[in-house]
């Protein structure tokens, strides 16, 4: 049975087929983020530590720490990244105590992650580019750790679902001639968007299935891609990824928290609720307020996509008994912490 | 290519591989609803006209017609299913255009039923029980329509998915030797639930895959079996409708609408809201109060379900150019009319 192992200095977690699916938390990353950008530079990590304690507490079993920030007074990543990644991986290591997730396109923050990284953390990524193997590899070898291992190589992405499995099976023989076994190889076989490319999904499910029973390797993507220029996307994700989990998927990079209610829906829902008459007492807090106008919160929570990744892993027999559905669905937002199993339910046909 | 032709006089719903998933209403039915067998038995038939008028403006393509209501002042319904059948089913086709399923346990009522209904019904169901084999296929045969075919025979539900496939086999022989094709049968391989049999999921989706790989069939199931006795039941099915998809299920017989807000849900909402100080102008309405509270609404709207249906009829491509997700995101109260495809979406990989 191929398992996955991803640990950090007291916590474990497992990709394998008869596990729970890993969701790993893809929140700390300045990439398209300019105010998070902004902060980094000006050394102040407010943001990496909300984002690390709101992850967990949504659910997240692995967190990704990405430091691809280009700063104003520096715009070379080959000097600024390995002392960021070393710095945010301390500090989220204080602060929680999953496993995390090494993630830069820069060599030299790579190596500083891995080193600053207490347990086994996973690596991403390898990609089937000649460079990237030569360069990646080795590391994967040195510090015994998993890679993420994505389908493109020296051509570009492929739309052809049979290219990239054969990207993946390059990439699974290589590691091989360095002495990294397949369980350490955890392919995303890419996700399209299924607004441009019809046959999206269908591939993704394909390939997972094949890459399952041909190289017995564990599977991960980026989820949200999936839905990326069409309307209702959580409606989406939410179905994408329990058909992704029934195809053998045992894992994704995504973001678990449900953003918080901002200011600005507050003050238009305010305007809203006033403008037909309704008078609220001054002294109502806006929390209150989102819960009794059913807005959401003001702060974060487990996103929907947690609910559907919850309620997959009950349909693929990876939670026991239900004893994490029903405790998930008795206190949602506290889903980070371990529970007990208990029996629910009973037995009827339809009518 | 295996296509099960279902048809009103006017209207064709086909299950099938390449088909959008096909949704079978099954909210006309008195089995557990006293009141509306109270209704029935005095002739008063506005439930079943707001079942059918609801159930296909949420998107039912196929409306169950089941009227097995036991009278107090006649409990035999030998006598009193089939003329009730022929009468409910003159009624929905006067009213609404959809094809119709045929659904009871008693012969004469599938018989008035099949004589009633115009076009091509589905009648629901034969078993592998032998009586009802040598009952059920030779109208099925006289009236050349398709059947549902439930898993189960003499010795009846069996745990062990193995043999409920060896009795869907047999029901496609036996058809066969009546001279009905299999792409007229619609097989049934029964959910169990999942909280109390944690294989459950599993066995649906290896069931669904043998039945569409090896007898070529058409399936469907009592979706919401699957969550019976559970918390949060919405969330299992919403994911477990994906997840039967993706195995290759081509119908479910379940309820479309979203029930709407009550008095008694209303009242409460009210009382909460004003022992938070709000004060309410006299005369708000109940569905501007749904609204604006986020309580939903106060008139019946297409469930969840849907949603998770539609999304998971794009990823299989069953909606090409997502013209139908993105119509359903615009208007998801009127999702039974036809619409029109137009493109969305771009392209963007994960950073």
């Amino acid at each position: 049975m191929t398992r996955t192992v991803v640990e950090s200095k007291t916590k474990t977690a497992v990709l394998g087929f008869d596990e729970p699916f890993c969701v790993i938390g893809e929140r700390i990353n300045p990439t398209g983020r300019k105010k998070l950008a902004a902060e980094l530079e000006a050394g102040d990590f407010s943001t990496v530590e909300k984002d690390a304690l709101a992850q967990v507490a949504a659910g997240a079993t692995v967190l990704d720490i990405n430091a691809g920030v280009v700063y104003n007074s520096n715009p070379n990543p080959n000097e600024t990244e390995p002392p960021l990644m070393r710095k945010i991986i301390e500090m989220v290591q204080g602060l929680v105590d999953v496993p995390l997730c090494v993630d830069s396109s820069v060599p030299g923050a790579l190596e500083a992650g891995l080193e600053a990284a207490e347990g086994r953390p996973l690596l991403n990524s390898v990609t089937g580019e000649e460079e990237r193997l030569e360069l990646v590899l080795p590391l994967v070898k040195k510090y015994n750790v998993p890679v993420v291992a994505i389908s493109n190589d020296d051509t570009g992405i492929s739309e052809d679902p049979n290219v990239r499995f054969e990207v993946a099976k390059k990439i699974v023989e290589r590691a091989a001639d360095f002495g990294i076994p397949a369980h350490d190889i955890v392919v995303d076989p890419l996700v399209m968007p299924i607004g441009a490319m019809a046959t999206a999904g269908q591939q993704v499910f394909a390939l997972v299935r094949r890459l399952r029973e041909e190289l017995g390797v564990n599977t991960t993507c980026g989820a949200s891609n999936v839905s990326f220029g069409l309307p209702n996307r959580h409606g989406i994700n939410n179905a994408f990824l329990p058909m992704a989990m029934g195809a053998g998927m045992t894992s994704a990079i995504m973001n678990p928290v449900a953003l918080p209610v901002g200011p600005k829906k507050l003050a238009e829902k305010k305007a809203e609720v006033e403008a037909k008459g309704i008078i609220l007492p001054a002294d109502m807090d806006d929390e209150t307020f989102c819960q009794l106008f059913g807005l959401g919160s003001t702060k974060p929570r487990a996103g929907k996509e947690m609910e559907a990744i919850r309620a997959a892993n009950l349909l693929t027999n990876n939670d026991p008994h239900g004893g994490e559905w029903i405790r998930f669905n008795k206190s949602p937002d506290e889903a980070g912490a371990a529970g007990g199993g208990r029996r629910g339910g009973g037995r009827r046909r339809r009518a």
